[in-house]
């Protein structure tokens, strides 16, 4: 294998223990979110906040030359999931004998 | 709006600001990985490879209290566009008339 590979193999796997870690502590402010949201009665989604995410996300992606297509794709993929979640927050607090 | 909802997506705005410029800088690696591998005939896939990432994602996850299954997700997302990304640049590399 060439050496170059293995440098560059050696980058990606720090970046992606930073990105596991990025994500477990976005994943523990979503969750606040949902407990909050349940809590005051406010829908898991809230569509004007994630177009806002969106068109920054395509912005920011775009200046550190990533494509915005995928960068929007992620993004969408990482939300669906925080919505779920959310979801299920709100069915365990409005249950709470379940 | 809650004070708190307001803290916590300040919090989400700047994990994600980071998210898109590790995957910038992730995507910088993987481009290199494909014109080397490309010029020294390696096949766009490494599934041995991948299979070693996902494992020790998993690992990294589940310490970080990230569910271990929505990083796999996460990742297989990313590395199935990086697979996508080497194909072309491996065409572009066998055509360079095209």
């Amino acid at each position: 294998m060439p050496a170059e590979l293995v440098r560059l193999r050696a980058s990606i796997d720090n970046l992606d223990a930073a990105l596991v870690h990025l994500l477990a502590e976005r994943f523990r402010c979503t969750q606040q979110v949902g407990v909050l949201k349940a809590t005051v009665g406010l829908p898991p989604s809230d569509p004007a906040r994630e177009e806002q995410q969106m068109a920054r996300l395509r912005q920011l992606a775009q200046e550190a030359g990533l494509d915005p297509v995928f960068a929007e794709k992620v993004l969408g993929f990482i939300i669906a999931e925080v919505i779920r979640n959310h979801g299920t927050i709100a069915e365990q607090t409005s249950r709470p004998d379940a």
